[in-house]
């Protein structure tokens, strides 16, 4: 089927690659030409037979909600947008509603696979109404990996970039998981060979996993990871599915470990701990170590 | 080779099974008569030439030492012991002390596999000598899976049981992850579909793991979970991997949260929130609820 | 001076009273007649000379937000308007604009000080422009207890009820830290006097504090909290300070774990837990416990 | 009355003060002959009447283990120890033991106060045998400070370390509640004076406290306290209390995460984020930070 593609960064650009791949005419716009299939978004728009489907694959907030507004005015009833980037799943209804109320549909798009999505598929968890979601399953089979898996129907307008906000959040609390089993072994004298301890633990045991995979190709780039620093970035999903959590009073006490992790590892020298370490001072007259001389 | 085995409950039993099914010749030894080769310890020992190799699968703490005790008797200079149980790694190092003062080796095996070992494989992490360990090599390819993963020789003794106790420390932490993210699903309104939302996961996502497809089993029995009871015990390697980390100043937050919820769900009525309860109702005059009538 | 009360609960009642025993003029408004002093808002506007200050002191949310609209249009330019409430402080902004487009001031106040404020003095946060804070102080100062303390201009509007939120943060986890410790004392058998402990405690020691004044109190009501659920409700402050810390990306590991307790004591059995039993019961055929007949 | 002193340090000395202060008479030993009162430590024992008391103040573990044993030999049937030190609960047990088997009594004492003691008197939590503790009274209430406070007979052998320990773990988790409140507030823009919002709560709040008038002094000190590293030791009581928590299958989540934040806060750099940051590069190709050349 006919798909305009509005965002051809690395995700973009590989779903694109796969699409056609997959026998899919897509008509792909960037702001940088040199990726762009077209001048213009209304170009997109134009070459696309009606009805039409927009899948948009830009930065979450101001970014898609620019390109949503662009595509609210271009697009005709009938027509469908998908967005497949890591909105927050607050914005899916504002943005359903937006569109509906001119009679475009909505179809939200979580979507897992990173640098690896081209070859093996991404995986997708989709919200919306049958109808839409329907439309667009040619591409969504299209983007999935082979097989049974890999693609859901979650539920309503924002499930899907909700189901994708969780798998994100136990993301976060297998990679704390892995890493604290890392250290813990990295410490301790009587193990000498912690990688090929992770590497054992590629068959047979409880924990074996793809993140367990790119772990021992981690450490086979670089065995006690020394020439990393040890600060992590996140990326709102991890932060959303806490504040969900709060909202449904869901205590997520691993999850919320290892994003506060992430948090302390950006911090050149910790805030919290220098008043510990005040107040040890002021009632036992602990020794406390100075700020470094900048 | 020729093994004796000491132990033949549910791992034990199979693990004969599996080392019979590769040839090598198993001589087992059970305090329950049904299950034992031999009717007493001193007749396994008699029944195996030497150099003898006796593998120890039996629960840890007192049942261990007291067959350790044991076989530090009925063996010889030149023979080994594996003790494949659960035992804590600091008992290693007094065992290898007390077989090694009659010039027995020792052996210490970190066992994954549980009920599906027997098929697939266990997959095995131990902790020795390399010359008692390399004497033992053709048990320990008979036990763990075909291919190039699932064992490892982690180190000197205890590292067996050190790896195989951060192994179940990681496995609290993962189980955690998926567990949370399952619980928040649940809750969600626009999500109506947990159960696919969960198998789409088993291909192409990040976190794509062995109890991922557990969980998918476990939701195929009984979709929301309702027969059981949110309850769970723990093993003993949990708290000691918390404990080790004590031990290295090493932080694990998640693995410990993991730990720390266990022990919450086993608890009919929490004291620490009675506490709770109880200033709140001081400084505010909070409602309260009263203890439940017996 | 002259002053309108908005909402005479607990909190207000009293605190027209203090404000009364200060020599103040106040003027009350209920929805409650029996409450009351006036019959309308309106009447309450009128017997104030102008300029005019009004505390609202209603529910956080819509209640405050009708009050803030109906006072907006009653008011003139130069009144001035405090919200004594438990509002967010995102919300703060908004009034402060809604109102200073009409020329009215704006001051958030975060109160503290419970059941034990009307005697004792109420601890005073406020945030706002030094001119509408200014002509308040006679009331803050009634309002405050005696001494240097209790009262403190934290910055400008928001920072009032931001500086009472982090009060009740912290308030979350020095409650749960005796929490913790009240429950590992009543665990351990050599203990057998755990209330009188805490009463030792109360001078001399590190953790001396009001909370643990009252914590005594309790335990002298009702010495092992028998007569209690361990239920514990949470008013919201306790979320907005871990979504403060979020946006923030600030680590907050107990005050959040403090929360989290909170959610798990009112589930009357945990989702999660469910999963990690199903977990177990998969890989190990670990008993699991039923889910209780109805 | 009579009492040795062992170990004449910043804690030891200023109790020998307070003592002389109330009229008993110390004999005092310290290997270091400035502070000592003898030139041995049979010195001592020799100018007490029997039945003597003698007092240990000297480090945990080992130090401690070597005056038990020679106070073992040198004491006689009726004379009494009093472990003051910072020793582990499950020490005394064996302490009381080895002295018991001579007729010793052993009486274990939990000491707070630190600096602040010589002028306001410790607190103390004591844990033995009736007969043993009501000997010593006299002593303990010279040590005490004055008022109905600061002195409790927690139970048997143990008991006193125990409670001290819970008292250390408590501290930990309140030092941490207001360490992370302070930084939150610190992050904010609309708060602009977090000493004075502090200072405030002094009065009237919830949250007062002993440690909370010492943060304030902190902040007076140095407002955003620049001059201290976020680098926080740990006594060893910390530990132990989370070790006695996971012996009794008791969740202590914010005072466990005050520990990890303190182990956290020794680390130049994060292994276990090095591990995060390798799995996010290995899945997203999430650009990394590279470890600082040295």
């Amino acid at each position: 089927m006919q798909i305009g593609l509005v965002g051809l960064g690395r995700m973009g650009g590989n779903m694109r690659e796969r699409l056609r791949n997959a026998g899919h005419t897509v008509v792909g716009y960037d702001t940088n030409p040199e990726l762009s299939d077209v001048g213009h978004l209304s170009d997109l728009v134009e070459r696309l037979d009606r009805p039409r489907a927009v899948w948009v694959m830009v930065p979450a907030g101001d970014p898609t909600q620019q390109v949503i507004d662009q595509l609210a005015s271009l697009l005709r009833p009938g027509d469908t947008v998908v967005d497949g980037g890591n909105s927050r799943w607050t914005d899916d209804e504002k943005h359903a509603k937006e569109l509906g109320a001119r009679g475009i549909g909505f179809v939200d798009a979580g979507v897992s696979g990173g640098v690896w999505g081209l070859q093996n598929g991404y995986a997708l968890m989709v919200g919306g109404d049958k109808e839409h979601v329907d439309r667009l399953q040619p591409v969504f089979d299209a983007l999935k990996p082979e097989g049974p898996y890999g693609f859901v129907h979650a539920g309503r307008v924002g499930a899907g970039h909700f189901a994708k906000m969780v798998h994100n959040g136990i993301e976060y609390a297998m990679m704390q998981a892995y890493a604290e089993g890392w250290e813990l072994l990295e410490k301790v004298d009587s193990v000498d060979n912690v990688r090929e301890v992770f590497r054992s633990w590629q068959e047979g045991t409880v924990i074996r996993s793809w993140l367990l995979d790119l772990a021992v190709n981690a450490l086979d780039e670089d065995e006690h990871l020394d020439r990393l620093r040890g600060y992590a970035e996140d990326s709102g999903e991890g932060r959303w599915t806490v504040e969900a959590a709060i909202d449904h009073a869901v205590p997520l006490p691993a999850i919320t470990a290892s994003l506060f992790a992430r948090f302390a590892s950006r911090q050149e020298d910790s805030p919290q701990m220098k008043m510990i370490a005040a107040l040890r001072n002021q009632f036992g007259g602990h020794a406390v170590e100075s700020a470094k001389k900048a």
